[in-house]
């Protein structure tokens, strides 16, 4: 029985349609009742769909065109029609998926999803999320780049979109936020960062909100949702990413620096299977830009199967939750207290 | 025979006195030349000094207070006659040592040294410097939070700075220069960003400009001085120290996970230990707020005696380079050409 419909772009990514397959059948084994529609070149899909054994769970929709993973997100817009990333959005926005994704061009599948799906009402900004292991488990960040800035009313939408985005995809009932900020106390950091604050403290959101956090607290857990602006949040996302492939090739370098390292590694194998296995950014791939009237979840480009199948799995989790209706919901509250405050300072 | 006085906050930090006299015999076997100036309360300071042997080279100060490391800067400037801090702090002023070391407050020995020392001609805001850990050695990161945010000129003036810097303490003759963004091309990021680059591109600074780099970029050490706004550089610092801790977390469990793990990381110790040389945070103590008339290295509170040394060698390095001079010289390019465009627009 299909309980769910997903929408794939077959030929987006460095090693489409491959990995993209190979993810949708790893996926399987988890969640057998999901169909797809997978959308590319008709020619380049048969063969792979039906050697995995996929066909009776995907319909392909031929699109001759891809779009380059180096494209400008404008041009990517004009020649959008008969490409697959396109007609992976399009499938949602129609309401034949449920959740689309796409491991393709990331600036061209923020605007060809912000075209096609459009903000949901009470956005001012959609923000992209991250999930961000943690020594307590996995934390999602937002915004890591859909915007440049973001002033108060725009991160405390983040913070009403993260907080549901959190729940449909870890499961936490009430997800803890924080704002990410430069130190713990009241007086520090930006006007807009400290105002957000405020509103978040005094506003009635149903938010379980935690203050600032600092960039050290992001990887220990402080938080479930670290709420920052796009730049800030893409420099800490990637910081975090170069920062922990430094220590991995340090880790390297000392288990293999003697003979004696390296027998040592091999009494140590499991352990550090262990350690590959938590350090594996398959295990946290897929981003979503939240906020638009639709889910689509973007894959990091050079993934494997099994973190294209985590990618889908983030969609699954968030077509199945209630979450689209929990930040209509959130967000009715902000702007209803906004009217609310302009009323009393009148 | 004594080519140098330093001048040091003997009371700052978690552990004072303790971890700055033991840091000081640590550096005397590195740099037996050096004279200090201990200032702090002579009472708590004379038995440990005779004991570490530190009679000859050092001159106790006498001060009574002590800076709390919780009190706010505007509180510590109002009571700071008295205190070991100003006092360290008016040595540099006066000439009487080439620079000062404090593992205090961090807010307060800004305040300090900005009021004591002022800024340098040709510099709108002070900027506090980070050493980086990189796969090819070490970064200088500028600022990591003197300030909340810069606009372009100050970025410049923060690369001038920060590539002086790298020259006085890494001894790289010529030191590259990348601004941090979330992305490597010309046409992204906030307008600040982009007008910075196109002013390190296009006047004479003598400046190795690369570019634009990434967060991932900052440890993989693409450049050697990255140049960002306070808010920004603090964030991407504390990022990385979460994730450093969390990745050693992890290896620490690998590696005792089990008994036939333990064998293994007792196998590859002498590995490890290198591993832990690498990670250690004292080998990269120490940060300077640029743009003043004198140098004041902030080592952290909560560093050990080694961790301190650097500190101290940090303050011994930029006392014996060039670097006022040529930090000098370079903001007179900066400021002339800044005339020199302006009499062009008019």
């Amino acid at each position: 029985m299909s309980d769910l419909t997903l929408s794939i772009d077959a030929m987006g990514g460095d090693s489409a349609p491959e990995v993209v397959l190979d993810g949708l059948k790893l996926f399987r084994g988890m969640s057998p009742g999901v169909r797809y529609l997978l959308h590319g070149r008709q020619s380049e899909l048969v063969a792979g769909v039906a050697s995995r054994g996929l066909t009776d769970i995907c319909e392909i929709c031929n699109q001759p065109e891809v779009v380059s993973m180096n494209a400008k997100p404008s041009s990517a817009l004009r020649k959008a029609k008969g490409t697959s990333m396109w007609s992976t959005v399009e499938a949602v926005k129609d309401g034949r998926a449920a959740a689309g994704v796409s491991a393709g061009n990331t600036g061209a599948l923020m605007a060809m999803s912000m075209l096609a799906l459009r903000k949901m009402e009470g956005v001012h900004r959609p923000a992209m999320t991250a999930v961000w292991p943690t020594l307590k488990g996995r934390a999602v960040v937002l915004d890591v780049g859909a915007n440049l800035d973001a002033d108060a009313e725009q991160l405390v939408e983040f913070a009403v979109m993260g907080e549901s985005y959190a729940r449909a995809v870890f499961g936490i009932e009430k997800p803890t936020v924080g704002l990410l900020n430069i130190g713990a106390e009241d007086e520090k950091g930006p006007d807009a960062v400290k105002l957000a604050s405020e509103i978040l403290r005094t506003r009635d959101l149903g938010i379980e909100f935690k203050g600032f956090v600092e960039g050290n607290d992001i990887s220990m857990g402080e938080v479930d949702v670290v709420v920052t602006d796009g730049f800030t949040g893409n420099v800490a996302l990637k910081t975090a990413e170069g920062t922990a492939r430094l220590v991995s090739t340090y880790v390297r370098q000392a288990l293999t620096s003697s003979p004696l390292s390296k027998v040592g590694a091999l009494l140590a194998k499991r352990g550090l299977m262990d350690l590959r296995t938590k350090m594996n950014p398959s295990s946290v791939n897929g981003g979503v830009l939240l906020g638009l009237n639709g889910v689509v979840v973007k894959s990091h480009g050079g993934t494997d199967a099994e973190g294209f199948a985590t990618a889908v799995g983030l969609a699954a989790n968030l077509a199945r939750s209630n979450y689209m209706q929990e930040v209509a919901t959130g967000l009715t509250r902000v702007g209803r207290q906004d009217i609310a405050a302009e009323s009393v300072s009148k």
